[in-house]
């Protein structure tokens, strides 16, 4: 039915900027570098990552990052138009902008003449100069410039023949991308299909769609053209190109002769950036993409402001498998699921079951009825297949990790172990179970081993606990010590009791376990636990349970396991000593191998 | 831009039958009749309540249903076509259906011949019959009929014959609506757009939107018209009447002399019913209304299986408030957001705060540039008005939070409160200090105004901590309570000492507190806590920072407070103190307003 394109869409994710915006959503600055690892893995072309100018903790971030080498991705700094009235060189935000050192800025002005007047509070003619002016200024320092045309759409609806020239004064200044934004997402698909046709067709009329919906619609638009006067914008080059639709040489507008770049910008591209507020951000995106939008602005996991923005992980695979437009590539897309868990993961937030294509349930099967249809042909209830975005199909029941990954597994444990071993099958039996239980073994490798090894009898018990108790006190006591934990285990015959006091229970638990263990295993001094989690698992009261992950390093392997009670302090436990244990089982391997 | 229509669009819901295939969802009776009553109040045309044939507690359910009277929805029961081979009077689930006693059934059959070969594994044309037969058995017994057509346009896009062949054999035995269903929800906006346009020009011509967006395509798809041959559905009335495109006559299809109806349909209604695998369900939907579906099918808050049915808390409004059609009526979708809440709560599941429209952070707003632009004009930032569909515009509170919302939430503490008093400053100083140590305001309300209380002198202790202490053990022991909490605190001079039980530590103190201060504040009996939630501020080992979060209710409104510390027993004090506080302060301002 639908004509398959080949067409290049380049993605710009801004999980670290706009998705920032979203509620409750915090990111450090580790958090932050982790994602863009994870970005780029996917293989999106931009990552937009931050505004310098308004956030110090940013500033701190592209120091960093200076450090980090990507494969795929570009990372952006993004910034507003110079300030009313003042030259960009005084502008302290672009100042900063430009320390960031990213290679492209994303710009954002403003393309409403309503926002210019009331909002803004300055002229249309100033608001045109600051978008070209500023565009102008970051090219002469060597930057590509994305320009993100706020409120484009109610913008044009409100007034076009301004909404149009403030995109003329982009290009004018040298912009290589003019992002047309649906700030408010209160737009409906035929509103969209219309503006970006025109768009397009006016800046870059290569890319109309040879299978837009209405050809006619087009020509029919012709007689309508606005002709931009160019006489408010005072400065620059390549005036007036590309006021002209249908025309149908190529608009070489954009970067040219002064440009510092590396690769030359042949023509502009024209952008689309959603926001789903009426629930049409992923459709308003595709929409501007048949239109001939060939770069394309979301959040990996729909994190933004309000209802959050176009989620990509549901947009690339539309594109991609359903479309046959180029987006990470097939064979990225085969690590969405996995990438998309990871992102959440950092966040802390989790991932909505629901989520089409990287939920958990997105190919889940509950009905009877489906179930069967879909064991005697998958393509009977499934729109894609699972395995082509690294999901898995589900019956009733959680498998995060497939088959083959944990035969793999388990036959580095032990290497008789194949895929028709009885072990196998009792394995991912007990797994389900934990998981259903709320356990997660996909990122706690430690616990995943432990689990395994004790099923196929490759595990033996490094200690045995008989009791360990912990008290917390409040107000601290005049020495601060606001806990303390007791603890008594056996090893080999050999009883030890002793305590730990810490700055709370859990790190109470954490020292007296230590010191307990290391009169036997002094190598558990090593461990250093690099990170702690904390995930309620099912929204309610203090006696929720809780899933903890705890990530841990003897400064040559890092390790993660998990715990799962609806005892903070058992879930806690649980981890840390499936993070001991795993140690000192890796500390046997490697001497056997000696 | 958009043409206003103002044609009525009937609403399906099925909360209660698709939407109860999704994961974790499972209705009692009594929830069943309360959403019956919840969507009824919205003022859905139809509820689509279950399948009896298939599920015994659907059958009491709709015995139970006989004794409540409906305002507005018809109730529905819903089943499959007879089985292939026996008489429809012989197949004991379409008795069942006639049982529930509904006045509309909804008739599910299959319109992809894949699906007849290979999944019920019968011939085409003893589908047809299948379809037909069952339809006008049910027509005969007094009931309204409606089609739904699974798998309709994988069908069409496989078969397009065969699968309009099916909905003609609907038409034939009576029903009155035939609902095109996306089961697999993999259909992208052109597919729905091209393939709603053929049907409807074949079986609703009247309906053909006169603003559709290509109307040249109708035309070109003449000379290819189907000619369905009817030799092989052999009785029943109204053969081949709706075959022909493009006739101007009205469709006199569907229920005829023999209707024991008591309102006699005039023409076949086209239906649409979309799943979300793809994220386009509420585009999809809209696109096939505005093709000339004048029936939709959805479920209230998109519950369903995979990623869920098409939301309809989404595509009401859009309809009705955007696009001009008439659904539930503009006074209704006043109603949207509460009704939507306690749609949730009957079912127990949080509401998405990023669900359009009715998401608690459908009209949030964090960035400090946002806020101030929507304190000059909330349309610089706001799609409708929140008040539109009952829902409220929020400003989160945070660093990226501006001057203005902190004004606003002060002055509602104390009116004489204004921009330039010195309390603001001192306010945001201390907020900001906060939040450089971990806390996060944004979403924690009830901490907040303690926060400001406290600084401008409105706040009085309501108790005064001597001590708390909490003992944890492990294992278990016999009656399994692995944690307890001591506490001491004083009010007004009296001391009360005592102490609680709980599942760790945390729940333990919840316990204790909660009985020491009801003794002086009997109302604190009425908190309940529906949300606890653990961040690691920085992560590193066991004594990283904790950031507590936790969400109250008292039954009449909601709170959130939050706590950092590196003891995760004090954060969650301090979260617990707040909200416990807080509920006691609006206690007393209630009382005060009597």
């Amino acid at each position: 039915m639908q004509e398959r394109s080949s067409k290049k869409i380049e993605i710009l994710d801004s999980t670290l900027r706009d998705g920032a915006q979203g509620e409750g959503i915090s990111f450090s600055v580790q958090d932050k570098i982790h994602i863009c690892q994870a970005l780029d893995e996917l293989g999106v072309a931009y990552i937009e990552a931050g505004n310098p100018g308004s956030n110090p903790k940013d500033m701190e971030f592209f120091q960093e990052m200076k450090k980090v080498q990507l494969k795929n991705a570009r990372l952006c700094a993004f910034g507003s138009t110079r300030r009313k009235d003042i030259k960009c060189s005084e502008d302290t935000n672009l100042q900063s902008l430009l320390s960031a050192g990213t290679e492209t800025v994303v710009i954002f002005g403003k393309s409403w003449a309503f926002q210019v007047t009331d909002i803004l509070r300055t002229s249309l003619e100033e608001n045109l100069l600051m978008i070209k002016e500023t565009c102008a200024f970051l090219k002469e320092k060597g930057r590509r410039v994305i320009y993100d045309a706020e409120h484009f759409f109610t913008g044009y609806q409100d007034n076009s023949e301004y909404a149009l020239k403030t995109l003329q004064a982009a290009l004018d200044g040298g912009a290589e991308v003019l992002c047309l934004c649906e700030t408010k997402g209160g737009c409906m698909p035929d509103d969209i299909r219309e503006i970006v046709k025109d768009v397009v067709s006016r800046f870059d009329p290569e890319s109309a769609s040879k299978n837009s919906f209405d050809p006619e619609s087009a020509s029919k638009n012709s007689p309508e053209i606005l002709k931009i006067q160019d006489s408010q914008v005072s400065s620059g080059a390549q005036e007036g190109q590309c006021c002209s639709s249908g025309s149908s040489g190529s608009s070489t507008a954009g970067a040219s002769g002064d440009s510092s770049f590396t690769k030359t910008a042949s023509r502009v591209k024209i952008g689309i950036h959603c926001h789903n507020d009426s629930g049409l951000a992923v459709a308003n995106s595709i929409i501007a993409v048949q239109e001939g939008a060939t770069h394309l602005q979301g959040t990996l996991l729909g994190f933004g402001e309000r209802t959050g923005n176009a989620n990509l992980s549901c947009i690339i695979p539309n594109l991609e498998l359903k479309l046959g437009y180029s987006t990470v590539g097939k064979e990225n897309i085969k690590n969405l699921t996995a990438i998309s868990k990871r992102v959440a993961e950092i966040t802390n937030i989790s991932l909505n079951p629901q989520l089409p294509y990287v939920g958990a349930g997105a190919f889940s099967h509950k009905a009877g009825m489906h179930i069967d249809a879909v064991l005697k042909n998958p393509d009977a209830y499934e729109h894609v297949s699972p395995e082509s975005v690294g999901n898995a199909r589900v019956f009733l029941m959680s498998e995060v990790a497939g088959r083959a990954t944990i035969i793999e597994k388990l036959s580095k444990i032990d290497p008789s172990i194949s895929k028709n071993s009885e072990e196998v099958k009792e394995v991912i039996g007990r797994m389900k179970q934990l998981e259903f239980e709320g356990y997660q073994f996909e990122g706690a490798d430690g616990s995943f081993e432990l689990l395994a090894r004790k099923i196929i009898g490759r595990y033996q018990p490094f200690f045995k606990l008989h009791y360990y108790q912990t008290n917390g006190v409040n107000p601290r006591p005049e020495d601060g010590v606001c806990a303390c934990a007791q603890i008594k285990l056996e090893v080999d015959g050999q009883v030890e009791v002793t305590a730990g006091e810490g700055d709370g229970p859990v790190n109470a638990l954490d020292i007296a376990l230590r010191k307990a263990l290391s009169r036997f295993y002094p190598s558990v001094s090593q461990i250093r636990l690099i990170d702690y989690k904390v995930r309620v698992l099912d929204g309610s009261g203090t006696d929720s349970r809780v899933r903890v992950l705890i990530e841990s390093t003897d400064g040559i392997r890092e390790w993660t396991t998990v715990g799962v009670s609806s005892d903070i302090m058992e879930a806690s436990w649980l981890a840390l000593c499936d993070s001991f244990e795993y140690k000192l089982i890796k500390d046997i391997e490697r001497h056997l191998r000696r």
